[in-house]
């Protein structure tokens, strides 16, 4: 009875000092006790607002536009302020800003409901980067480890000096010779010896080695933990996940821009960046360091960690990107014979790339295959060992480039292929990088030809919006701003399956519906109306994206199938679709649109940055390297661009799907397909 | 005929117009011609001038006073100026130093007879350094070599990397296997490689091999020259030799100020400074890099090189030296058991350093023997390969600290021993560094007890100098300012030859002579009268410099006999005194004063900088490098601090000669010996 009345007060206490808080123009919406700020409100709702002090009222990052009052439907009637009044330094700070009706975030404390809405300078809106580590089993061997070793004491007539005394503990203890100290810990050497002093006499001191060779740290008395950073460099992502390199455990995984975007968003633009700009090289590497500081900065932080902690690193990339990475021109990779600098395997002290983590640590790139298939690739290979397997396998990695690799534990080709950047959402009317706003899935009814869809940053489908602003829970979190990579993918395949599309791609000059406009000879569907999106204007496919997409699927069909003749098979037992783009699309519309070639759609798997994962084994494992330095030499690259064979499969390829007769059982269960696709659910990954 | 009238002529016009210009205050002076600068007159004439731009009129660091005039004794009447009068931008430049009447001596161009005085801030006299290379025999086999080699290109569908080419060629060339290759030299491969395209298609490049096992240098076609650099870090002076490493050739010699004398003349008020002060190792480890690139830059400067032509460079240096030098903080050398980070060599990247040789340079630290037997003792072991002879050598090498080594190929003993640094001109009441002025050669009449000396900067010995200004050649270019090491043995050596002391070491009291002042209980030898020093005042030797000089020799000797009491010898067969001091002090002198243990006075060798010369021995022959691993390890250490052996030899070698038995022979040759050293000729060195 006692205890029912209590939470009956809890309950009216919880009611009462909920206020409803609106940010616009996303319309998130949430109750949000009495005095909290509007930034914490903000946070708690998923709406980024900048902030860089951190409430500390020096940046006025966090501005806002309030529409103070009561919410009609709430029956709430107040005459009094809905927010705590501006105090002098924020009245100040807004005065700077020549902005009289704002307020600053961190200092405006909830008092009654509030509209506000966030100026676009104020948004903080990151990069949805989808990017993350999958279950592997990896065996945990790492390229360094930590010992704990206790050093018999210097005395007076001996004279072989500190690191030989540890040299001599640590071969008695861990049969380790010739081994070599980095000057850096050489520094750290004596102090960390007297550091750890055992009262028996003895100084104890925990050391990492590095590949049984070079011992790069020292630290007195007994420590434990030992972290790696595993890296992919996409052209336009650089994914990394922080480990424990003990457990194998991924602590953090962040992600963020390639900043090198700025200079050119795909490979060649950066290429001629380096080519025409003195300076480029450098800037891009710069560039790339720096951001790899941060992403390291991050992941630590998350992990509770600091990047000193660091001890070792592996970067996969292209070989645009590994080349930049370590400073080295990558302009003779921007024509024939697109000769790498180096195809091998590179260890580099991560000091003299610049990288801020542990003064000793090392950094490992994987080696190349080709000029044009990197290490990203090599860490594809490790994560799917394609190379141990019985059946065959393509395997498709489609980023801003689409590597491809054909074979099995007997033979292995490779190749690239020129898919151009349509497949992320460039060269499309709408099309748009994966960030909040972007449609990321499409269906489309036959009957009705209408199109329903999801954007990122909102659960819900677009059916299931309301757009205006009623209820507290209906409106979308973001309103549709434009098309990402596997939005435009699924919604060529559908607009090809709801009969809008024909198979030559051309929009169905027969179909006359309101969501297709034909201005001339410029047909476009209407994917979005104009009250589903941010700017109020309908989101349009266009004849021209169709064909850029026509064109992008047809390369990488026909790549795959360049290397299926050259390696004379007629059907491949397994499809890995590997990278970003390749978790998010549908393997089911990947292989309605043409992107693939025939196959068990049972043995289609999605397994995400595979690259990364790569890294991640060769993090873990030290053994693994070795295995992706001979493998790299082992696999077959064919050349596309010069190849016949190729021109003749990419013309063959350009038809949705591109010839009725590679679906034979397609054909047959196309409804199927359908409605798995319906479904919306991606399949899991599946091992082996 | 024709032609001697032309000889006439030109002696007519030499004679015209050549102008006296005498420089003051070191009385230098000389004839130049009309329209020479007086900056490049002080040159000429070794008249030391600062100048930072040139004669560019930036700096204004060259300013001198000038007295105009004519000289009576040449009975040259003279109205018009002397010098060219002073542009805008002199007058402009001397205003703002607001000096009205100074000229800068670059600007100011002799037209007749000119006397200038050189103000102290404008005088640039820098240490007078005698470490130079010797003339010893080694095989020239460097760490580093430079080969021409011929690549196969690139071609299309053939993916190995240009690296990969390049070690296929200097595999099949040189039989050269698993090569590393620099970053930075990867970094200008590609370039390299092409830019060295030859007719027949392949590519030509020159590159650099460290140790048979790194590339460090790749550079296009057909270059010839590869250069090092081998340094002697002493406690006072850095000294480099930069070699030509294809022929040995010494192309340039440099020495100067170790900048870490600002915090501490001596080692262990270093080491103090390091543990005293948070930043300590920080500052004294950043001014000896910064020396050391100061250095080589003048080095390769005078050698028409450029810094980063040195490819490759050998340190050495006392343990406290190369420990700062490594940024590896001292502190455990300053009390027992006086434990060395590394004993052994080690090979670091120059840049790692902050050392701005080749970017892919390498720096060789030779390996020390004990806490306080560093590298440069093992630089005089390589120099003199005691440890390849017969012979008993006993080796003494002074600096601030006296290393002593004693042995032949069966055996071999270092010691250490605490002269502290008397012999070098500290703690000695006129002593100073061996700079212009210092007195370095003295010897004393016996029977007028008068002295003559000879100071640094000027050939003649004193009793050839008029100091008054009357002729042009006889007033000296440097009065006597102070006492410098190898003049305070001679001085106290000859002060006893002349019975001015007595074997005790305390002035003779029974003379009574007007050298010799008596301030009561602390008597004074005048060693230069005041018309013969800068100031006016006379310079003395007092009883405290004495005793100085006999607790310093009776350390040295003590140090020698303790090692000989070890191997349990009576005699030495040969004593090599190595090091800048011990080339400059008389042998004969050191063994009348009891420096050194008896010997045959034929086998008493002034070797100059061994330690440099070991130095450069193992930068131009790597096998050297080797055998002085093996070497120092083999040396065995005596502990003196500690021994009551040493305090016992200590003692009785406080004496003059320390005591008459131990000279048998040379008391019978003392004139003999006397007539040698008035000869004034120390002996040249012979290798044995």
């Amino acid at each position: 009875m006692l205890l029912q009345s209590a939470n009956a007060m809890s309950n009216n206490h919880t009611q009462k000092d909920k206020n409803l808080v609106i940010f616009m123009p996303s319309g998130r919406r949430g109750r949000v006790e009495t005095g909290q700020s509007l930034l914490e409100a903000a946070r708690q709702m998923g709406v980024e607002i900048e902030s860089i002090c951190n409430g500390r009222l020096t940046c006025g990052k966090c501005k806002v536009h309030v529409e103070e009052g009561t919410f009609p439907k709430h029956g709430i009637v107040s005459g009094s302020s809905h927010l705590t009044p501006a105090g002098d330094k924020e009245k100040e700070l807004l005065a700077e800003m020549g902005d009289g009706c704002g307020r600053l975030s961190c200092s405006a404390y909830v008092q009654g409901d509030v509209l506000a809405f966030v100026p676009e300078e104020s948004r903080a809106q990151k990069q949805i980067i989808r990017k993350s580590a999958s279950e592997l089993v990896i065996e945990i061997a790492p390229a360094i480890r930590q010992i704990y070793v206790e050093v018999d004491t210097a005395v007076l007539g001996e004279h072989q000096g500190d690191w030989r005394r540890l040299q001599t503990a640590l071969a008695n203890q861990e049969g380790l010779t010739d081994l070599t100290i980095d000057l850096q810990a050489l520094r750290r050497l004596q102090t960390a010896l007297r550091g750890g002093k055992l009262a028996g006499g003895k100084w104890a001191v925990t050391v990492i080695v590095w590949q049984e060779r070079e011992l790069i740290d020292v630290q007195p008395g007994y420590v434990e933990g030992i972290y790696g950073l595993a890296v992919d460099i996409g052209s336009t992502t650089i994914a990394g996940h922080l480990c424990d390199l003990r457990t194998g455990a991924v602590l953090a995984t962040e992600a963020m821009m390639n900043p090198q975007v700025t200079y050119g968003e795909d490979l060649m633009s950066r290429i001629s960046y380096a080519m025409t700009h003195k300076d480029g090289l450098d800037k891009m590497h710069t560039a790339v360091i720096k951001s790899l500081n941060q992403l390291a900065a991050r992941a630590a932080k998350s992990a509770g960690l600091r990047p000193r902690q660091i001890h070792e690193a592996v970067f996969v990339g292209n070989t645009t990107m590994t080349h930049i990475l370590l400073g080295i021109s990558p302009v003779e990779l921007g024509g024939a014979p697109f000769a790498l600098a180096n195809r091998d395997s590179m260890d580099v002290k991560a000091r003299d790339l610049g990288l801020r983590f542990h003064s000793g640590a090392n950094v490992h790139v994987l080696p190349s295959e080709a000029g044009h298939v990197g290490a990203d690739n090599v860490g594809v290979l490790l994560a799917e060992e394609p190379y141990n397997q019985e059946k065959i396998v393509l395997t498709v990695d489609v980023g801003t480039n689409a590597e491809i690799l054909l074979g099995n534990r007997d033979w292995m080709f490779s190749a690239s292929s020129p898919t151009g950047p349509a497949f992320e959402g460039a060269q499309i009317a709408f099309g748009m990088r994966a960030a909040p706003g972007a449609i990321e899935r499409v269906r489309i009814d036959p009957a009705t030809k209408a199109a329903r869809f999801r954007v990122i940053g909102e659960e819900r489908w677009s059916d299931e919006w309301e757009t205006e602003i009623e209820t507290e829970t209906e409106y979308p979190a973001h309103l549709a701003v434009g098309i990402c990579g596997s939005g435009i993918i699924e919604v060529v395949a559908e607009m090809f399956l709801a009969g809008i599309l024909q198979a030559d791609g051309r929009f169905n000059p027969n179909l006359n519906h309101e969501r297709v406009v034909w201005n001339g000879r410029k047909p476009a569907y209407i994917l979005a109306t104009g009250d589903q999106t941010g700017n109020g204007e309908p989101i349009l496919v266009t004849q021209d994206d169709v064909r850029s997409i026509q064109l992008a699927k047809a390369a990488l069909y026909a790549g795959a199938k360049l290397l299926m003749l050259r390696a004379n098979v007629e059907k491949v037992d397994k499809i890995v679709l590997a990278g970003a783009f390749g978790s998010y699309i549908n393997p089911q519309h990947a292989m309605i649109l043409g992107l693939i070639p025939d196959c068990d759609l049972e043995q289609v798997y999605a397994v995400g940055n595979a690259a990364g994962d790569g890294a991640r084994i060769a993090l873990l494992n030290r053994n693994k390297r070795k295995e992706a330095q001979t493998v790299a030499h082992w696999v077959q690259y064919v050349e596309t661009a010069v190849d016949p064979d190729f021109q003749n499969e990419f013309v063959g390829a350009i038809h949705l799907p591109h010839a009725s007769d590679a679906f034979p059982h397609l054909e047959g269960m196309l409804p199927e397909a359908v409605a798995i696709v319906r479904n919306g659910r991606s399949r899991r990954r599946k091992r082996g």
